[in-house]
Formats: structure tokens, sequence, C-alpha cells
């Protein structure tokens, strides 16, 4: 079994100065926000984002072009024209929001290639191709969603009675999360209990720990009290029954007869229990109500004033006075050309390094150090919400082997009638490539054919769907950058300085790549920067 | 440290029938049912309730006198009365739904006792003072709420970013969820791995298991490539960081640093884990939004006309032709009786057990035999969502070895402004006794110093609170019928058998003791075993 791997992020650790930076924050924006940053600086801190930025003093009309409204270009955008410089967007898409984006129905797309798609989804019903959740400890995307007004639902992550399915484990069966859980669960600890038992961890286990290991062993595993793991009522109370418990007569229960340690080991299906347990997907997530884009239709209702829409930047060019970009409109077939006295550029490096910039070679270097990661999302229409009535499925994620990698459930509109969407494949790697090679309609067929394994009911419920493959959104050519740790080691911070009067922000910009919080926090600390510089004598 | 186990089922497991059913079911409501119960039925199945209850015949204007206004009797009034049964119930409360209760703003309540309290919640806010959540396979209490348009919205059980606290673990300070499970994981895995690795459990483990088992415990423990759990990049990705990544310049993560297994262990705090594993704790679990009691204004909104509130049953007596209640209105003074052919009781057995009732001897042992498990639920209102804006708590539960055993937050209106009610303790067993003894505002008083243990802000941003003691609730008198095993054994066919004219429903007549469903599924098997009897020749 080989489920992709969700976590991406490619760490590093040298040391910050937090007095410093808290002394700052105490000295522009009072005790409260010192608490909050104290807080959000302490022991297994949340974010580094510690409130509404501030920058103060006068910028004195200085012109600022900012390239991509996504989260970044919007978020600068917002926080420079509030400081009082003159801000202008040029965006290459009809809508802003760049990679924050939800496809409804009657929108129609173009990818790279020609495919035109045609969305049929239902009123209400969406595909975000984009990012979908924002965790507990994006604390930037959260506070701009509050002060938006962005009204946030819960993102179910894990979904104990969601899937779990392996192509050569249990005869292909889908086994339920909860079953693969308590299984693995209970055979680790049974194991352990055992080696415990036979005095084989005495020089590693000390006699006072013993005691406390075998207690944990028994409640976490779902042991008996003679420590080990198998069917009866304390491992039905964990993995479900064969028959459940009712009311009034013929109510007791039946219990579930667990897997063998072995069949469990074997089945690989342990591999998707680690991905919650990911900083990244720990609970609370959530996700806007009615789709990501509704944030960028808030920051739009804010700053869309400022974003010239169906704009291709074709060249960027500075002088010691200012920053030039060409542009043309395809929609129009005009062209022009934008000046300003600094330019904050958030277009992806995967089209960014493509384009004509006059940059010192340590910027031009780290703009083409970054790969762009594939990836690819299909959203499938069926006539019912047969996971919600036949399944007991409610939200969260079914995980396979298979190329389509996950089938993740609508975390909203619970129990209702009618026709709903779901996630129907969501590969990376390799498998996204294949998929994204193959015309629309043919990725369409292959996730409903795969995904049948999984539910049956695909083939009588199946109505229509849409496929994104990010190597193929113009815009984008790509779902993030991809950094390898020797690229960071060499390259980040050269791509984060300011060059003349160009500076880059981003998720590609940030240590937390592909996700809203990565590009919010890089622009909120471009800008910072470009305030500093601008103010500097 | 004693965290509060929450699981309550005792279980027993003779072989139903399932065949049988399935006939039965396939013969009364046609294949879509009889697809639903394949499901429901086969292997780790869901929930008894297999769809809508169909109850056949004429019952020929058949009278049901139902006593209880819980979900068990709002239940039975609706589908009797759907079948054709002339029903009355009558109900000890002035409002509708029994333990299905919420306190808003504006309620008044007086215990047991006389006390008197004022809830002074703002708009909007509320106490669940008896259940409060919905899992995914009580497909009977989701079904109604479907039905009758209750909205739902997820209840967060596992929150990797509330607080786990013991006052002897860690100086008494709390630890985040997600560094307890993080480094419990760990600790485990890399013992275990040292087994295998150690030889130590060759003759437990084969060689073909070996790989899959020290693979598995990498991904599951976050483990280094040498099988170690150690502070680092790869634990940082599970409990967190002590600087999180960010964007920009200075943007790199600082490794938070691992706890020592003997320190975990030591904790106790791993009892926790334990919970979300419980088949009724699971994802996803539901509460309605703006309140339980949201069902049972659904249901009063079908069948309220049959409800006769304010009245106290004194007496229950039955002949061979009917059932005669006796009651008093104790807000009017006025006293009566009413008779019907048939009576289905669902006063809890702590009430019942003290009325004037004549059944035989079976029944009259049965309904004896229950004690009422004590429980509380205190709701604090703050002047802000302080566990939002200061910790990111989003949700979810803290648990704590103080008596106060956990602090719930809401589950809705996240990020807003203004104040916020959450549950400030939930005590079983002696804690809950100990807890009800004191008058209503010490015992409130007493949950803010607990807390403030956990969350220092209880201190300036308590406003007020309101406590509800269970054993001190006048219609119920407890929180939920506690079977012991041997009680279960001897006498709970008796008390679900119907006796002459008198049938018994309620969470007590079930398996699921404590649950709405229980409620709900004991009053379906009751009615249709009632219906059966009144429709044979």
């Amino acid at each position: 079994m080989q489920l992709q791997p969700e976590s991406r992020r490619v760490t590093d650790q040298p040391q910050p100065s937090r007095r410093d930076l808290l002394s700052r924050i105490g000295a522009v924006a009072g005790s409260s926000a010192m608490y909050l940053a104290m807080t959000s600086l302490g022991l297994a801190a949340e974010s580094q984002y510690s409130g509404p930025i501030t920058l103060d003093g006068d910028p004195k009309g200085a012109s600022v072009l900012i390239l991509g409204a996504g989260i970044a270009g919007m978020v600068a955008a917002l926080e420079l024209r509030k400081a009082g410089y003159t801000v202008t967007v040029l965006d290459y898409n009809a809508r802003p929001g760049g990679r924050t984006w939800t496809i409804h129905g009657g929108d129609t797309y173009t990818e790279l290639g020609g495919e035109t798609q045609d969305c049929r989804f239902a009123e209400g019903l969406y595909l975000n191709p984009g990012p979908w959740r924002i965790p507990y400890h994006h604390r930037g995307m959260l506070d701009y969603c509050k002060r938006l007004g962005v009204a946030l639902e819960p993102f179910i992550q894990v979904n104990h009675n969601a899937y779990l399915h392996a192509k050569n484990a249990f005869d292909g069966k889908p086994q339920r999360y909860r079953t693969v859980q308590a299984d693995f669960h209970g055979a680790v600890s049974d194991l352990l209990a055992k080696a415990v038992n036979a005095d084989t961890l005495d020089h590693t286990v000390s006699k006072d720990d013993r005691e406390s290991l075998l207690a944990s062993l028994r409640s976490f595993g779902g042991l008996n009290a003679d420590y080990t793991y198998k069917t009866g009522p304390t491992a039905s109370a964990r993995r479900g029954y064969d028959k459940p418990p009712g009311g009034g007569m013929g109510a007791e229960p039946t219990d579930s007869v667990v897997t063998s340690a072995s069949d469990v080991l074997k089945s690989g299906l342990w591999r998707a229990l680690a991905i919650a347990q990911d900083y990244d997907y720990q609970t609370t997530l959530f996700q806007p109500t009615g789709g990501m884009d509704m944030i960028a239709r808030a920051f739009a209702r804010e700053i869309g004033d400022l974003i010239r829409p169906n704009t291709k930047v074709t060249a960027i060019r500075q002088t010691n006075q200012n920053v030039t970009a060409t542009w043309t409109d395809p929609t129009t077939g005009e062209h022009g050309t934008t000046t300003a006295d600094w330019c904050l550029c958030t277009i992806p490096l995967s089209i960014l390094s493509q384009i004509d910039i006059n940059v010192a070679a340590p910027m031009q270097d780290a703009i083409n150090a970054v790969p762009y990661a594939p990836g690819m999302k299909i959203g499938l229409q069926f006539k019912r919400r047969f996971w919600e009535q036949d399944d007991a499925i409610y939200g969260g994620i079914s995980y396979t082997d298979l190329p389509i990698t996950q089938i993740a459930y609508p975390n909203s509109d619970y129990l209702h009638d009618g026709p709903g969407v779901l996630l129907g494949a969501y590969p990376f790697g390799p498998y996204a490539y294949e998929f994204t090679a193959l015309p629309p309609a043919e990725r369409i067929r292959k996730a409903v054919e795969w995904g049948a394994q999984i539910h049956p009911q695909y083939k009588a419920e199946f109505e229509h769907g849409i496929a994104i493959g990010w190597h193929r959104v113009p815009g984008a050519l790509g779902c993030y950058g991809q950094w390898s740790t020797e690229a960071r080691d060499k390259h980040y911070k050269n791509l984060c300085a300011l060059d003349g009067r160009i500076l880059l922000a981003g998720e590609h910009a940030s240590y937390i790549p592909a996700w809203q919080e990565g590009a919010l926090l890089s622009a909120l600390d471009a800008i910072t920067r470009l305030h500093a510089r601008v103010m500097s004598p």
C-alpha cells in the first residue's frame, strides 16, 4: 500500500530572537498584543502571527505595484492601502483569489492545452481545487476571516466511520477507520505489554514506570485485564459491534471479531492513522462555509477596486527610481505598462521563472530553484448523499492506495436530501502527473471507476464531475513550491530579500508551503520590511 | 490522576437472528429498507435502527396513555398517532423534552430543595444539562432530526490544542493534548521498536511481520530513521513547535522539546487519549444548532397538542380493560385521572419506583433494581471567548483530575466577539455527589476556582453561571439508569416485557444507557410489540 504522504514541510531550525520581537510588539501595540504575542511565542506556540500588523508613519504617497491577487497579494494590498500607500494590483485571472479558488455550478474553466470544462454542480455544491482547510494554528488566516466576516465551519479530518482501503489488503474490501485504529492500537499495546511482562525491557523501563506503562497500554490499546487484545466487549467498545446495542427486547450487542495483528500489520492501512497526528491536520480544522472563495470574495469587497483582472504580466523591470510591469489583457487584446515606486511580486515561481525580470543573480537563482509540486482534485456530483444514507459517513476522508488516494466527503449540509459533491480524487506525485496527462473526461471516468471499489453506489448514482490538474492551471502551473532542504539552505533568504525595489511573497516565500497561512505571513513580513525601507532616512 | 471514565456501557452478547429480522423488514418495507437493513446489520454495523417504523393495520381507535414527554414518549406519541391510535401524553415538566433540555438566558430553574436559579446567559448562549452530542451511529436520532428539520453541526470531541491537566503532573501546568498524544505514541512506539530490534519478541512476531511492525511504529510513533522518538523535526511535526514555521525572513521553525517517556507515563495524562477511541465518542459527532432542546421543540411542533404539561402522576393502575393514571397539576392545584386502553410509561425508574403502580413482581422488581447515576453540569459565562482568542482552542474538551473533570468549549459561533458560555464542570460519581450537595452558588464558585488552574483568565473574565445536579432535578432524580451486569441479567427482560396493559420505555430500557438513542430505540421496540399485541386476534 502506498498512501500518499500528506506532510510536505521541510524543516530546519536556527534560533530566533524572541525577546527582540516581543519588545518590538510591546512598543508598538500595547500590553494586550504583548500578551497575545507572549502566548503565541511561548512553549509549543501556535503561530508566528501575533495580531493585526501596524505600519506606523506616513509613506507620503509612495506607490506599490502588487503582482497577483492571491492571498499574499490581497493581504498586502489591504494593509498597504491602510498604511497610506498608493496600491495597484495586476492579476492574471478573471476572479480574485489565485489558488484560493472554488468552482461552483455554472463556472467554466479552460486549462492549459485548451480543454474547457463546464461545471454543472447543483446550486450550493462546490469543489475547492486548492486549499480546503484552515488549522487552528493558522491564526493569521483565522484573524483575517474574523475581521472580514467570513463564516467558518469545522472541517472533519478524521472520520472513524470512513474507509481505509488497499488493493491487496482484506481482499480489496474497505475497512472502517475505527476497526483499523482499534486493532492497530490493540496489537501494538498487546505486544509491548508482552515484552514488559517478559521482563525483556527491564534495562529500559524502570520498576516505577512499569506499572504506569502497563496501565497506559491497557487503557490506550483496549486490552483486557490480562493485557491481551482480543474479541470481546472491550474491543467492541472501540472497533464497533457485529450487532450494535439497541433498545427494548433483543437489544444485547454482539461483538465484532478483531483482526489479527499480522493481518493489520500486513495491510499497511495503519499508514492512514498517522495523518491526523500531523500538526497541520490536527483538530480543530475549519473551512469557510460555502467554499474557500468566500475568503477571496471578502478580500475583494475591501480591495477589489485596486485589482486589474485578466492581466498577464510579461516583463518586470526596475530602475533606481521605480518598477514597471508590462502586461497584456488576453480578453480584450489591450496591452500597457504600470509603474510604481515599489513592486511586491506574488506570482508563483513556476510562472515568474518564465517572466523577464531584472533582479540580481541571487534572487533570479532562487526563483529558478523551486520546482512546483503536482496535484490534482476531482469533484464528483452524485444523485444523493449515499455515503451518509447508506454508509453513515458524515464528512471526513477515506484513504486508499488507488491512484485517487482519497475520497473526501462534504463537511456541510449534513443529512440533506438531493445531490452531493465529494472529492473523488486528490493525487500527488506520479499519480497526479498520470491523471493530469489524461483529458478531463477520462480523469473523471477513472476516478469513478476506482472510487466504485470503495463505494459500489458510484455506478448508479454518479452524475458528472470536474477535474483540476494544477500543472495545467494557467495562472499556477503547479500546486505549490516544493522546496528541498538543499534549495532552502541555498536560496530561501535570497528569495525573500529585497532586490532593489522588488520584493517577493507567497506560500513559496514561507516555511508553510502549500498553505494560505504561509502566503499570508510571507506577505506581512514582506510589507513590514518594505515599509521599514520606505520609512528609513 | 483520576480522569473520570466516560464509557458506561455494560455489554453481554447473545446471538440475534439476523436472517429473521431481514426477511421481516423486506416483507413490510420493500427493497430500499432491505438494503439499508442489510447495511446496518452487516459487519461492524452502526445501529439497530433501520429506517422509519411501519405499524401496519388499523388499531380501530385503541388508545394509549404515554407517561413522560422525553425522547421515548415523544417518539412513541408521534408514531402511534400516525398509526391511528388515540394518544395522550402526561408530562411532569412545563416544557417537553425531559432530559433533552437546554437552559437559555431568561430561564428559571428550581431544584429539589427549593433553590432557584435564574439563567442570565446572553442571547444565543446556552447549556445542555443533559445529552449534548449525537454520534454518527445513532441513526435513529439522526433520522428523526432529518425528518423533523433539526439542523445539526459537528460536536468537536478531540481538540489537539485543548489541555490535559493533572494536579500532580508537570507541576500542575496544563499540557496540550497534541504534546501528550505525540509523546505517548512516541514513547510506546520507541519501546516496542527496541523490543523488536532486541529480538525479544521473536516467538511472538514472525519475520514477515517484523518489517511491517517496525515501519508502522515509525509512522505511528513519529520515530526517526533509527526508530527512536526524540526532539527534532519529526516529533515537532506532531507535537508542535517552540517557534512555529512562518513566512518571509526568520521563518524557520524551532523544535519543541519532547517529554521523557517516564514523565509521560507518570503523568497519567494518557488516560484522556482513550476517550475518543470509544465507539460513543468517535467522529463524526453532532449537536443540534442552538441547543439540544431544538429536538424537543421539533417533536413538540408535531405532537405538542397531545401533551398535558405540569402533570405529576401519583398512581398508575391497570385492570383487564384499561390503565388509569392519577395526577395532580402543582401549578394550578388541579387533579384528575386519565384512562386509556394501554399505557407506555417512560418515567425514569428513579421516579417510577416511588409511584403506586400495579404491575406484577417481575416488573416491579426490575423497576426497583436500577440505581441512577449521579452527574452534574455547570455552565459558565465569560465576558469574551478567551479560550479561542488567547489559547487557540476552538470547541472540544480539556480534561483534568480536578473535581470539575473537564472544561468543554462551545462548538458554535467560532471567532465571535462578545461573551461565551463553556461547560465548566461535568463530574460523575463521588465528585458529582459532593458538588450537588453544595448550594448552586457555591458549586459555581468552586468550578471557577478550579477552572482557573487551567485557564487563569477565569478570574478576570467570569460573569455568571448555572449549575444543574441531576439528583436534584425534580423530574429525573438522577442522570441515567446505571445497570450492573448482574441487574441486567436478572431484570432487564422483565423491565421490557409487557405487563398486562403496561409497557416501559426510555434509556433505562435499552443497552445504550444515558443516550437519547437508547430511549428512541426502546420506544420503537416497545410500540412495535404493543402494536403487535393490539393487532393480534
